[in-house]
Protein backbone atom coordinates (compact mmCIF):
# COMPACT_ATOMS: atom_id res chain seq x y z
CA UNK A 1 0.00 0.00 0.00
CA UNK A 2 2.10 3.19 -1.03
CA UNK A 3 0.30 6.53 0.21
CA UNK A 4 -1.91 7.58 -1.82
CA UNK A 5 -3.86 3.70 -2.06
CA UNK A 6 -3.64 4.35 2.07
CA UNK A 7 -5.34 7.86 1.51
CA UNK A 8 -8.12 6.50 -1.31
CA UNK A 9 -8.66 3.48 1.59
CA UNK A 10 -9.03 6.16 4.52
CA UNK A 11 -10.67 8.67 2.54
CA UNK A 12 -13.87 5.99 1.66
CA UNK A 13 -13.74 4.68 5.09
CA UNK A 14 -14.38 7.91 6.56
CA UNK A 15 -17.18 8.49 3.87
CA UNK A 16 -18.52 5.78 4.31
CA UNK A 17 -18.96 6.01 8.09
CA UNK A 18 -20.58 9.32 7.25
CA UNK A 19 -23.41 7.42 5.32
CA UNK A 20 -23.13 9.23 2.15
CA UNK A 21 -22.50 8.58 -1.35
CA UNK A 22 -19.33 10.07 -3.24
CA UNK A 23 -21.88 12.40 -5.23
CA UNK A 24 -22.61 13.96 -1.55
CA UNK A 25 -19.41 14.08 -0.44
CA UNK A 26 -17.91 15.64 -3.73
CA UNK A 27 -21.08 18.34 -3.69
CA UNK A 28 -19.57 19.03 0.22
CA UNK A 29 -16.55 19.30 -1.15
CA UNK A 30 -17.21 21.31 -4.04
CA UNK A 31 -15.09 18.92 -6.36
CA UNK A 32 -16.01 16.26 -9.09
CA UNK A 33 -17.51 12.93 -8.00
CA UNK A 34 -14.69 11.33 -10.91
CA UNK A 35 -12.01 13.14 -8.94
CA UNK A 36 -13.46 11.68 -5.10
CA UNK A 37 -13.27 7.96 -6.97
CA UNK A 38 -10.10 8.48 -8.40
CA UNK A 39 -8.87 9.39 -4.56
CA UNK A 40 -10.83 6.59 -3.20
CA UNK A 41 -8.79 4.07 -5.61
CA UNK A 42 -5.50 5.62 -4.80
CA UNK A 43 -5.06 7.11 -8.84
CA UNK A 44 -4.60 10.65 -7.27
CA UNK A 45 -3.33 12.56 -4.20
CA UNK A 46 -4.90 15.41 -2.71
CA UNK A 47 -3.98 18.63 -2.53
CA UNK A 48 -3.55 20.89 0.71
CA UNK A 49 -6.84 22.69 -0.19
CA UNK A 50 -8.55 19.29 -0.89
CA UNK A 51 -7.46 17.19 2.26
CA UNK A 52 -9.17 21.00 3.84
CA UNK A 53 -12.09 20.44 1.64
CA UNK A 54 -12.52 16.46 2.95
CA UNK A 55 -11.68 17.47 6.43
CA UNK A 56 -14.99 20.11 6.59
CA UNK A 57 -17.21 17.92 4.93
CA UNK A 58 -16.55 14.66 7.03
CA UNK A 59 -16.81 17.22 10.14
CA UNK A 60 -12.64 16.72 11.18
CA UNK A 61 -9.96 18.32 10.52
CA UNK A 62 -6.97 18.41 8.25
CA UNK A 63 -4.62 17.78 11.30
CA UNK A 64 -6.92 15.26 12.85
CA UNK A 65 -7.00 13.45 9.05
CA UNK A 66 -3.62 13.21 8.95
CA UNK A 67 -3.20 11.80 12.23
CA UNK A 68 -5.83 8.95 10.94
CA UNK A 69 -3.63 8.22 7.53
CA UNK A 70 -0.41 7.98 10.03
CA UNK A 71 -1.72 5.62 11.92
CA UNK A 72 -3.12 3.70 9.00
CA UNK A 73 0.39 3.98 7.11
CA UNK A 74 2.11 2.38 10.35
CA UNK A 75 -0.54 0.01 10.47
CA UNK A 76 0.02 -1.48 6.93
CA UNK A 77 4.09 -1.25 7.15
CA UNK B 1 -3.50 35.75 3.40
CA UNK B 2 -5.04 32.68 1.82
CA UNK B 3 -4.42 28.65 2.45
CA UNK B 4 -0.81 28.66 0.34
CA UNK B 5 0.26 32.00 1.49
CA UNK B 6 -0.34 30.90 5.16
CA UNK B 7 1.80 27.50 4.03
CA UNK B 8 4.70 29.08 2.55
CA UNK B 9 5.08 31.59 5.69
CA UNK B 10 4.69 28.69 7.45
CA UNK B 11 7.58 26.49 5.74
CA UNK B 12 9.91 29.80 5.51
CA UNK B 13 9.58 29.98 9.21
CA UNK B 14 10.14 26.05 10.10
CA UNK B 15 12.67 26.22 7.26
CA UNK B 16 14.74 29.22 8.61
CA UNK B 17 14.15 27.64 12.68
CA UNK B 18 16.14 24.83 10.92
CA UNK B 19 18.97 27.14 9.57
CA UNK B 20 18.97 25.17 6.21
CA UNK B 21 18.67 27.14 2.81
CA UNK B 22 16.05 26.53 0.17
CA UNK B 23 18.52 23.96 -1.80
CA UNK B 24 19.37 22.03 1.29
CA UNK B 25 15.84 21.84 2.07
CA UNK B 26 14.65 20.28 -1.55
CA UNK B 27 17.45 18.15 -1.57
CA UNK B 28 16.69 16.72 1.70
CA UNK B 29 12.96 16.52 0.52
CA UNK B 30 14.18 15.43 -3.16
CA UNK B 31 12.46 17.61 -4.58
CA UNK B 32 13.51 20.69 -6.77
CA UNK B 33 14.61 24.12 -4.86
CA UNK B 34 12.28 26.05 -7.52
CA UNK B 35 9.79 23.96 -6.36
CA UNK B 36 10.18 24.80 -2.75
CA UNK B 37 10.84 28.56 -3.82
CA UNK B 38 7.03 28.56 -4.86
CA UNK B 39 5.64 27.27 -2.21
CA UNK B 40 7.21 29.43 0.21
CA UNK B 41 6.07 32.45 -2.09
CA UNK B 42 2.54 30.81 -1.96
CA UNK B 43 2.80 30.22 -5.73
CA UNK B 44 1.81 26.50 -5.32
CA UNK B 45 -0.22 24.65 -2.96
CA UNK B 46 1.64 21.11 -1.79
CA UNK B 47 0.20 17.79 -2.58
CA UNK B 48 0.09 14.85 0.22
CA UNK B 49 3.14 13.27 -0.56
CA UNK B 50 5.08 16.70 -0.51
CA UNK B 51 3.75 17.43 3.09
CA UNK B 52 4.86 14.19 4.15
CA UNK B 53 8.42 14.83 2.80
CA UNK B 54 8.51 18.26 4.00
CA UNK B 55 7.26 16.66 7.78
CA UNK B 56 10.24 14.33 7.19
CA UNK B 57 12.78 16.60 6.20
CA UNK B 58 12.11 19.28 9.52
CA UNK B 59 11.77 16.04 12.04
CA UNK B 60 8.25 16.56 12.45
CA UNK B 61 4.73 14.49 11.37
CA UNK B 62 2.39 15.36 8.59
CA UNK B 63 -0.23 16.02 11.42
CA UNK B 64 1.89 17.76 13.07
CA UNK B 65 2.54 20.25 10.29
CA UNK B 66 -0.54 20.79 9.49
CA UNK B 67 -1.92 21.62 13.45
CA UNK B 68 1.03 24.29 12.55
CA UNK B 69 -0.94 25.41 9.88
CA UNK B 70 -4.30 25.11 11.26
CA UNK B 71 -2.91 27.47 14.19
CA UNK B 72 -1.38 30.23 12.39
CA UNK B 73 -4.68 29.92 9.84
CA UNK B 74 -6.86 31.02 12.78
CA UNK B 75 -4.36 33.80 14.13
CA UNK B 76 -4.50 35.58 10.48
CA UNK B 77 -8.12 35.37 10.29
Amino acid sequence: MNLEQTFGDLLKTLRQRHNISQEKLAEKCDLHRTYISLLERGLRQPTLSTIFKIASAIDSSPSELLTELEVLLKKYQ
